[in-house]
C-alpha cells in the first residue's frame, strides 16, 4: 500500500467467495465509485471459473471512464495466494449449495416447522451452521498462516457463527462481521419521519440509534433524530400500523420473498418496548414457533412470505446467464451504491476517517449480561487499523432472555461442529424455539434426515 | 447466647411460619435430640393460633426426660417480636394457602399444562412467586430494621425467588436458602451402591458431590466414594434401569404422589451427561411441556405423579387435628432426624464445627456462566458467622442454557413483583418452557385467570 | 427547552462555581461564539458577590452585536435555585481557597516533598480531596433532589474523585469529568508533525488517539493521522529531544510555571513505550519522588516548575481586579475559542451531533484490567442524552501496575472521607508514591499538620 | 493404582528435586507414617547422585519395623522417566545453587537494599523468579508431554510464580502451590489462647482461618475457634506484646535466622487492622524499604534478622555429610511429623477424605479485586481428584492496593521471563517497594551486575 495524501494505492483485498453473483457486483460498484482507493482485488473461490468471469466483470468495469475507483480484478486458484499479501479479506460465500438449502428449509416443514430465511437459526440455520464451521475453520487457519495481522470483514450467514468460529479458531484475528440490516430499521425510521411528521430527505445515516444484540436479532432501545427522541414517536407509528403493517409500497410483501410489512417488528416492540431492528423473516425464526411461523395462514397474517428456494434456485441461474453477459461486455455492471458500508469500513481502517457503525465482534463487555467471547452486534468506532466497540449497555431482562438462549445455543452449536459431536448438535437443534415444541422423537429424526442431506460437507463426523 | 465449652445455651429463635403442622415438628424433633444448644423459639404465624398450639407442642416435648435439648417455645403476635433479639431466623411459611395452590395447578390443566408440583416454576411455581414476594419483600425489611445482622435460613418455595427477594431487598443480609433435594440424590447414589455393587451400610453423607444449579434444577457433575468416582457407575445404573426405572420399594411412586421410579432423572442423564439431582416431579417441570408433562399419560409413562391439591389438604386437615393432640398431650412427638441439616448449619454458625453442604446463595462467581446476584446452589463451607461458597465450576453448555433461562426468568418474575409490572410479568410467564408452546392469546388468558384468583396477594398491582 | 431545527433555546445551565475568574469568563466566550444554542445560565457560588459581577460580565457580553449565542446571565443564592429546572449543570470551583492549597504545597516541602501542581495526587492531592469530597456529597445529594436526570459536567480538580463522589453518592447521575490535557497532547503531537514532517495546519482535533488512563495519568497506547502511524514517528521525536525537551517556543517553560519542554513525557516513552498524555507538571506527581520530583534542581533539570501558589494567589488578584472592570464594562471579554470542548459536548448531549471525545466516567468495561465503578479516562460517543465509552482495551502490565495503585489509592481516599476516618485517610496519604518513601513517622506528622489547615473543611472528622 | 477399601497401593510419586536434604526426608518421614498409602517415589535431580543417595535413605527407612507407609524409592535419570505413569507429581527444587542465592543477597545490600529471605520478591526474589521461571516452562511443558492429567503439588520458591508459570504454559494443569506458614499463623494463634487465656492444647488445625492474599503475604481477616471470634483477641494480643514482641521461647529471634518476635505481624496489625499470615522476615520484604529493612539496626529493633546465605551453606554442607550417614545406614531418619499437609492434600485427591486447607491456584473468583488467572492464596476444599477454591471475599481496599502492586509486579516478571525482555523485567525491578525508592541509575546497575551473576541460568536472553 503507498498513502499519498488521502489516497491509498496498490492495496490488495482477498475477497472469499469472489466468484458469487450479486455481491461480488455490488462490491466491484462500490469500489468504483470511490475514488480514493485503488488496488487489486483476488477473487478466490472453490468454483474458480465463477471467479474468472468474475474478474473479466471486474476489469471489464475499471476501463469504463465513468468509474473512479480503478482495481484489477484477478482470480486465483488458492486460497494460500488469495491471502498472501492481503491488506484486506472479504468473506462472501455460500456454504454449500441452495441444494442444501432446499433441505435445510424443506425438510423440516414436513414436521409443521416453517422458516422465512432458515439462514441464520431453528433447523435450517443450525445444520447450516454445522456445515459451514468447518468451511470457517480452514478459513481461519489459513489467514493464521498467510495474513494474521489483516482485516477480515465476515458478510456470510450464519454471520455470528462464522464469525465466532474465526475468533475462535485464531483469536487474535482481526475480523468483524457486517450487516446492513440495521441500516434497513434506520431506513424505516426515516420513512416513519416522512409518514408520521412529514419530514423529507431524512437521511438514513442521520438517524442515531444505539444497536444491542445478536445479528439478526438486534435491537434498538435508543434513536434519535436531531435532537428528537424517536422511541414515542416509533410507539406511535407501530400503532398505528399495528394491524395492517406498514410499507412504504404499499402490499410489496405480497410481491417480492424479502418484503415484509413489520407487522411483527410492531408485535415485539409492544410486547418488549424496544425495536427489533431487523426484517420481520429474520426476527420471526428467533421466537417461538408458534407465535409467526405456525403454519402458512399464521405467517401471511403477519404479512411476511416464507423465502422458497427454488425461487433463490431459479433466481441463481438468471444471475449466471447475466455474469456470462457482463463478461462477455454484452451488459454492464450497473453504477449505484450498494448500501454496504464495506468501503467506507476499509477506508477507516486506513486511517481514512474514525466513523460509528454496527458490527459484529466478540463481546469484551459491549453489551453487560451476555458471556464474553460470544460474537455480538453493537455499534463500534472504526479508527486507524482498529474496530473499538462502543459500550451499548445492557438489554432488559426479559429480552436478554430471549437472546442470550440464541447466544448459548450457538456456543453450543459451534462446540459441537469444532468436537464433531452429534449428540451434542442434537442437544442444540432440541433447544431452538421452533424446535423445541415439537416431539422429541420426531425432532431426533427430523436432525438426523437433514445431517444426511448435509453430510458431504460434515467430514470426520460419526453419522 | 453464652457459650460453655463447646455448648451454647440462651440461643434466641425467630421461627417465621411458626404455626406450620410438619415443618415445626420436625424442627423441634431435631433441637430436641442436639444436646449442645438450647434457648428459646418464638413461633411467628399469621395464624396466631397455631403458633400458640405449636408452641404448647414444642414446651410439652422439652419436659420429656428423653430429649438432650431443652427449648422454651413461645407464641409471638408480630414479625417485630419475633425478629428482636433474634440469633437466628428461619423462614417456613406456605404462601396463601391451598386454595390459591389448587388454581396454581388446576387452572393452567384447563389449557393442557401439567404441573407435578407447581411451587416452583411453570405457571403455577412463577404465580406463586409474584404472590410470595411482597411477603419476603416485608420480611427483609423487618430483618433489616430488627435484627440486620442475623442469619436467615429460608425453606420455603419457590426457594430461589424467596432468598432471592431477601438479598435484593437488604443485599447485606446473612441468608440462605436450603433444600433437601440433593440429600435425596446422595441417597440415591448410596443406594446405588448396594443394588449395583453390594455395598451396604453407605452413607449419603459420605457421598461427595459437586453440585450446581438452582433450586430443584440443581446438577451433580462430580460424585465419588471412598476414591471411587461414582459417574461411571451411576451411567451403568441409569442405563439398567431407564426403562423400568428405580426405586428401593418398587411401585412406590404409584403408592406416594412424592415419589418417582428415577426415569426422569435417567432420562435427563442420557441425555446430558450430567445428574439431575433432584426429584423427578420437580425436574419435569423445567423441561419442555412435551417432554414428560404432555398430558396424564405421559407423565405416568416416566413413572411420577401430578401431586393433587386436595390430596395436599387433606393430609393438611389430618395434621390439625394431629396438633390437637399434641398439644393436649395425647400423642406425643416421635424422635427422629428430619433428614434436615439445619441444626448442623446452625452449629457452623456459631463456630461449632465447619463443615460442607449445599446451599442456595446469590451467585459471587461459585457458578462460572450464570449471573452474578441471581441466588444458585452450591457447596459452600459453613464457618462461625460464615457461609463461604466453594467454587463449583461451569455447567456444560447445553446445559448452562437449560438453567440459565430459568435463571434469567426468575430475575424477570423478582423484577416484575417488586415493580407491580403485570405486563412484565405475563412476558415471564410467556417465557416459561411448560407455557411457550401453548397459543400466546391462551396463555393470556391463563394469566388472567390465574392472577384473578390471587389478586388478594398483590396489593398494589393494577389488576 | 425548545428545538427549532438544528437550533436549541431556552436551555437552562446551572454553573456551580459561577463566581470563577477565567474558566467562567471562558464558558461565556465559548457559549458566546455558538450560534445554536441560546437560554439562561445560573451562576452559583459560595462567594455570591463574584457570582454577581461575573452575571454583570456575561450580560454585558450578550448586549454585544458580535456575538451569535445570546444568554442570560443569573445569580443565584443556592444550589437549590441554581439546579432546579437546569437542562445542564457545570462545576468548576476551587474547593477551599489558595490558602488551603498553599499548605497542600508547602507543608510537605519541609519534609523533602516537593509537588509541581498539587492538585491530584501526593499529599496536596489526597488533602485536596479530603477537602472537596464532602463538598461533593453535598451537590450530589442536591442534584439527586432537584434535578436527577440533568447531564453534569465537572471540571474541578482532582477530577476524578470528584467526578468519582457524584457517581458513588447518587450511582444514576448523569456525570462526566472534562479535561483538556489530551487535547494538548493531540497538538503536541500535530506539532511533532510540522516539526519533523514539515506538515503545517495539522488540527490536533484530526490527530486519532486511543487513551486509557484516570485523569493526569492518561496514556496514548495509538495514534494514527491520515492513515499514518504516530507510534514510530513519536518515537523519533523524543529520542531527538529527549535531552535538550522539546517546546514549540524554546525556554516557555523557564517562562511560564505552566509549562514543560516534555521531558518528563520523553522518558516515560523510552521507560514504557506510551505517550503519557498529560502535561509534565501532573505526570511527575505520580511516579516516584526520586524520579523527578527529588529537589528543585531535580526538578529544574527535567525543565518544568513547582508552579508557587504566592503566584496563584496574585494571579487571582489580577483576575478580581479585571472583573471589575469586566463588569464595568471598562474592559471586553475577548471572543477566542477556551480549547474545552464544553460546548462540543452539550450540543451532542442535545442531540445536535454525535462524536468522540476523551471523558473522565465510571468503568463500565471501556478498560480492562481496572476496577469497574472506578472512574477513568477514555474516549467516549457522545450522543443525544448518552456518553457511552469506547473499548480502549488495556494498559501493558507494568503501566497498569503504575496507574491501578492510583487508582486503589483513590479509592481508599474516596472511603476514607466518606466514613470520615482518619486512619484510613492516613494509609492511603502513605501509599502515595510522593510519601512512601519517607520515614513513616515524619509522614504521620506531615499528615496531621496538614489535616489541621483543612480541619474548616473536615466537618465531623474526629481530629 | 490399586484401591482396598480406604487404603491405596502402587502409587506412584514423581519428586522433582528429590535429591534435596531436608525437603526430600520430611516427605519420606511423613509417607512413612501413613499407613493408607504405598508405592514408588522416584527422585529425579539435576544431581542425579543427590537422588540416589536419597533413594537409598528412603528405602533404608521402608525397610524399618516402625513404619507403617512402605515405598520404594529409585532415582531416575530424566524428567520424562520420573513423570511417565506418575499419579502425583512433587516439586521441591532449590533453583540454581547457594552462590547465585548469595547474590540476590548481598548485591542488593550494597545499594541499601537488605532482605531477610530474598526468594519471594525484592530484588532478590525478582532475579530468583527469572531464573527459576525457565526451569518451570520446561517442567510445564513435560507435564503436558508426559502425565498431563496428574496432580502436581509445588513447594518451591517464589511459590506464586512458580506455580503461575506451570498454569501459564499448560492451563489445563492440575497444580498448586503448597506452603505451611499459615499454619505458623494458626499456631500462633493457638500459642496466644493460651498466652492470655489459659488454655492449653489447642490445635492449630482446630483454628478456623479465611486467609486471602498472595504466598508469604497472606492475610487472615476472620480466625475464631470454638465459637469465639479471635480478632478482638488479637488485637489484645498485638498492643500487649507490641513493644517487646512475642516468643513462645523469648529471644529465640536473636539464636535462629528464621525466627521472629512477630512485631512486623503487630505493626501490620495495628495499621491494616489483619493478621499477616506469615512470618516478620517474609512480610517486611513486601512493604516499603524504610518501614522494616532500613538497614540492619532497623531490623534489629522489628526484631527478626537477615538470613545470611553462607548461614545456610553452611547447613547444606551439614545436611550432605548427614544424608551420607543417612544412605550408608549409620544414622536413621527421625519419625516425626513435618508440619506440611502433603500427603493428606494427596489422600484427598486420592478420594480418601475431603478438607479445607489452605492453596495456591489461579484466581478464578475465589479473592475478588484480584486479577483473574493470578495465582493468589486462600482456604480450597479439596476432593478427589479437585481442588476447589472457597470463595474468600475482598481484602479490604488499602490492603487490596498492597497486595495487588505485588501481584501485578509478579505478572511483569513472568512475562518479561517468558519473553526474556531485559527491558521489561527491570520495569518490575523498579516498582518492587524495596527498589523504587532508591536512584532509578542506582538501581540499573544493580540489576545489571544481579542478572549477571545468573546469566547461566537465562538461556535465550539478549544481555
Amino acid at each position: 500500500m503507498e498513502y499519498i495524501g488521502s489516497q491509498v494505492k496498490d492495496i490488495n483485498i482477498a475477497y472469499i467467495g469472489g466468484g458469487s453473483k450479486g455481491w461480488a457486483w455490488a462490491l466491484m460498484g462500490d469500489l468504483a465509485m470511490e475514488g480514493d482507493l485503488s488496488g487489486t482485488v483476488k477473487l478466490y473461490d472453490l468454483n474458480y471459473e465463477a471467479a474468472q468471469v468474475n474478474s473479466m466483470i471486474g476489469n471489464n468495469l475499471s476501463r469504463r471512464d465513468d468509474v473512479k475507483g480503478k482495481w484489477h480484478y484477478e482470480a486465483v486458484p488458492s486460497l494460500e495466494k488469495a491471502l498472501t499479501g492481503a491488506d484486506f479479506v472479504i468473506i462472501s460465500i455460500l456454504p454449500g449449495t441452495f441444494k442444501e438449502m432446499a433441505y435445510d428449509v424443506n425438510l423440516p416443514q414436513e414436521y409443521g416447522i416453517y422458516q422465512s430465511v432458515g439462514d441464520t437459526t431453528g433447523p435450517g440455520g443450525i445444520v447450516r451452521a454445522l456445515r459451514t464451521i468447518p468451511m470457517y475453520v480452514e478459513m481461519a487457519e489459513a489467514i493464521k498462516a498467510y495474513c494474521p495481522g489483516t482485516w477480515v470483514i465476515n458478510y456470510t450467514n450464519p454471520m455470528t457463527l462464522c464469525t465466532r468460529t474465526l475468533t475462535k479458531i485464531f483469536p487474535e484475528i482481526k475480523a468483524m462481521g457486517c450487516c446492513h440490516e440495521i441500516f434497513g430499521a434506520q431506513q424505516l425510521l426515516a420513512s416513519m419521519l416522512k409518514d408520521l411528521k412529514g419530514m423529507e430527505d431524512v437521511s438514513y445515516r442521520d438517524i442515531s440509534v444505539n444497536v444491542l444484540g445478536i445479528n439478526h436479532f438486534t435491537w434498538i432501545d435508543e434513536a434519535s433524530y436531531q435532537g428528537t427522541d424517536l422511541m414515542p414517536v416509533y410507539r406511535e407509528f407501530a400503532e398505528r400500523y399495528y394491524e395492517t403493517g406498514y410499507e412504504e409500497k404499499p402490499g410489496q410483501w405480497m410481491d417480492s420473498f424479502f418484503s415484509s410489512a413489520c407487522r411483527v417488528q410492531f408485535d415485539l416492540f409492544r410486547k418488549y418496548g424496544l425495536i427489533a431492528a431487523s426484517g420481520d423473516r429474520h426476527l420471526a425464526e428467533f421466537m417461538p414457533r408458534n407465535w409467526y411461523l405456525k403454519d402458512p395462514e399464521t405467517v401471511k397474517s403477519w404479512k411476511f412470505s416464507l423465502t422458497p428456494i427454488d425461487f433463490r434456485m431459479k433466481r441463481q441461474e438468471e444471475l449466471v446467464q447475466k455474469s456470462k453477459r457482463l463478461a462477455a461486455g454484452e451488459e454492464s455492471v450497473q453504477l449505484k451504491p450498494s448500501g454496504e458500508e464495506g468501503i467506507r469500513m476499509i477506508k477507516a481502517l486506513l486511517g481514512l476517517g474514525d466513523f460509528v457503525t454496527n458490527v459484529n465482534v466478540p463481546n469484551q463487555g459491549q453489551i453487560k449480561g451476555l458471556p464474553t467471547g460470544s460474537v455480538v452486534e453493537t455499534n463500534a468506532l472504526l479508527v486507524r487499523d482498529g474496530v473499538k466497540p462502543v459500550l451499548a449497555g445492557q438489554l432488559p431482562i426479559d429480552v436478554e432472555n430471549l437472546v442470550a438462549r440464541h447466544v448459548l445455543n450457538q456456543e453450543t452449536v459451534l462446540q459441537a461442529a469444532l468436537n464433531k459431536d452429534k449428540s451434542l448438535a442434537f442437544r442444540a437443534f432440541l433447544s431452538d424455539p421452533l424446535v423445541s415444541s415439537i416431539d422429541t422423537g420426531a425432532a431426533e429424526q427430523l436432525f438426523e434426515r437433514m445431517l444426511e442431506m448435509t453430510k458431504a460437507y460434515l467430514p470426520g463426523w460419526d453419522l
